[in-house]
């Protein structure tokens, strides 16, 4: 006989708690009704921590990112039949690399529509990074985006409302109720937003270790693989690269040093490992756009573009039809500074064996680079700059940091956190590529 | 170092979900911040759903009982130091034990201050059940309640506003959000109610079987030790009867109809297992109330408190006292009456050998005289009245049930789904007593 509330979203919250398959229908109409208003925010944060628990099937989550998808529009690039890609992060302690990656893929003839998020946590965004340079506007509408993407190749903006709504919902929802960390709804997450913006092709960074949400290479090539296999249903061919997050990309944790950071591995300078990462990811970029399917000669184009500064126009370019000044690229002094500064000296003479990037991204959340609620507002001048790396020999009395502070207040606090982020050796400690495996 | 947000909302979600144990200064804020609407519905459900898979510590769930308690004030009866000792029965189809066994316990010198529930699904509930009586009132003050129990010595009202509110509204959002089901908010929900209203002791009845929410005995043991642990850490002694729910309990379901029938066990007749566990509950009461320590002789002074009138009599009181015509326990005819009736005649002879509880109060519920949402009204007319019990012979054309209904329509669709609640059998099924075992 059944009751009435047979198919009440009550039952489909019980149905997943007790370990249920939904049905394509339930899980559309989990989302439309949710965007309606008609089923609460309570009743979503249960059933999305019964997700937590519960996981999704490959089916339920193909379902579930194809109705996140459709609660907004898909931009269709009219006009613009160049192949699309967008380079996606889990999330990293000084991740800048869509920074310089962006720019020198579009200046390889790859467009590339980047939507992209805040900091959030011990993990820094795009959006705040970009925010840095004076006048840059991230909040674009989805048309003035298809036309910055047309006429410059590359554009990077935040989620805007028109795409993917309900993925915004959701997250701001999971945030604040415990269920981030959700393989499938990672997966529904990046991909609708993706699928939304029109793209061809996406190349997932996938971070793996101590600064990352994921510390174990399993789990970190599972959501790959899941990723791989949900793209691959809707359409979206899905690759990338698992990477090393244990210690800081470069040596720049904060907004505008990590701006500062970019422009010199577009100027064909940096650190090693940020230009690494650059080079690895824009290759699986071409290769997966099509326009050069061999690794070697994608490296070789890459390259070129760095050292002929067609990546450091690129990004001039960007920046100028984003409303900001692109005079930063040549004059990196015009970003902000920070008013006081503190160094870290090193208390003995050794090889840095470890840099902890889950304590440097903490560090730099309490000066103020990043937030710890979405609401938060940042300080674009802020942060950590090494001196040393993971692998460095240091003497005593040898400079490890240099603080970027908004005020002298707590400095000493903050000088022995830094301190304390530095693992040390005797021996020189083997050297790894952050470039863990490839998928897709 | 740590973030700011190191102790909010979210880690006390996060830390549960990750099977953590919360600190009693932690569940104490996480109950009085919700109660002050700092922490959000959608954060509490999260929170709930994280308790349903990872459970409560006896000692997180003792600061969670007493939290919830605090939320409120607790009854002191002043000026009546007899024992005070309720019954409380984790829901069942046909249970209108509490009708009957409080004012017989009130007859016997133990006071019965009873906060009783609605029902909800395919259990029934003691408030809608004293509704079906003209005028009885079940919402009182607590002023009002307390004095009804020192006049009459028994009251049964619904929950008020100032006994435990964090329990209600923590009932309500687990109810359409899937986390009812779990042992220590039951044990939380339960006790920290019967705390409020001042009691001595607690005697619980434990249901088990299809038609109870736990239909393994494992489950009823655990639930009935957790109570008992948790009260006694919070001075209130707990004891009890598990007991079998497989079949629905007497020979009525439906509001009207089983007032009637707990009349008849008042005087000293009706169906042998609704008088069976009236009594067993009652030994309980009377030794964990001290008033008859001694097993058979409670069970003495209970029968004879049946078969003087005393029982019917002070419920007549009781009825009186909330504004209720009396005059329905002389006269059962002046109770509300279904206008239509349809009977089900058996298909077949044989012996009934089940009759599924869990059926009939979901069709019971679908008649009108339960209710799937908290906000529907129930119909205290209709209902199933039974002829024939688990053990019957019934041959071929007799009746097995009669229907009570509010029209006529779909009345063969309800014929049909009673006939499927019956089991059958050549054999004479072996009948048990409802009383299983004993606990406390």
């Amino acid at each position: 006989m059944g009751t009435p509330s047979s198919s009440s979203v009550v039952d489909l919250i019980v149905s997943k708690r007790d370990g249920g398959e939904l049905s394509p229908a339930q899980l559309q109409r989990l989302i439309a009704q949710f965007m309606r208003g008609q089923i609460t925010d309570y009743q979503m944060s249960a059933w999305l921590m019964a997700v937590f628990f519960r996981g999704l099937s490959l089916e339920e989550t193909v379902v579930l990112t194809e109705a996140m998808l459709r609660s907004g529009r898909q931009l269709e690039h009219r006009g613009n039949d160049r192949p699309k890609v967008d380079k996606h992060s889990t999330g990293g302690v000084g991740d800048k690399i869509s920074l310089c990656l962006a720019p020198l893929v579009a200046a390889c003839g790859v467009t590339v529509p980047m939507i992209s998020g805040r900091g959030l946590g011990h993990t820094g965004g795009t959006l705040d990074k970009l925010e840095a340079i004076p006048g840059y506007q991230t909040r674009l509408t989805a048309a003035k985006f298809e036309s910055i993407v047309r006429r410059v190749g590359v554009s990077i903006i935040g989620q805007t409302a028109q795409l993917a709504p309900a993925d915004a919902r959701l997250y701001a929802l999971r945030d604040v109720t415990g269920s981030v960390p959700s393989r499938p709804l990672i997966t529904a997450s990046i991909l609708s937003k993706k699928l939304a913006a029109g793209l061809d092709a996406l190349v997932m960074d996938v971070k793996v270790g101590h600064g990352a949400f994921m510390s174990d290479r399993k789990s970190a090539r599972a959501l790959g693989g899941l990723l791989r296999s949900v793209g691959q249903r809707l359409g979206l061919p899905v690759c990338g690269l698992l990477t090393d997050m244990s210690s800081p990309i470069g040596t720049s944790i904060g907004n505008a040093l990590e701006v500062r950071e970019a422009i010199e591995v577009l100027q064909d300078a940096g650190p090693a490992d940020t230009r690494e990462l650059t080079l690895a990811l824009g290759v699986e970029m071409l290769r997966a756009s099509g326009a050069e399917p061999h690794a070697g000669r994608a490296r070789q184009r890459l390259e070129r573009a760095l050292s002929s500064g067609a990546g450091a126009e690129r990004f001039e370019r960007m920046i100028a039809a984003h409303g900001g000044d692109a005079r930063v690229v040549a004059e990196p002094s015009r970003l902000p500074h920070a008013r006081h500064h503190a160094t870290v000296l090193s208390p003995r003479s050794g090889y840095v064996s470890s840099i902890d990037a889950l304590a440097l991204g903490e560090l730099s959340v309490h000066l103020g680079a990043g937030r710890t609620r979405a609401d938060q507002d940042v300080d674009p001048r802020v942060g950590i700059e090494l001196s040393a790396r993971v692998g460095s020999w240091v003497e005593r009395g040898e400079p490890l940091a240099r603080l970027h502070l908004a005020s002298a207040r707590r400095a000493a606090e903050s000088q022995a956190a830094t301190l304390r982020a530095f693992g040390w050796s005797e021996r020189r400690p083997r050297l790894r590529s952050r470039v863990l495996e490839r998928f897709g």
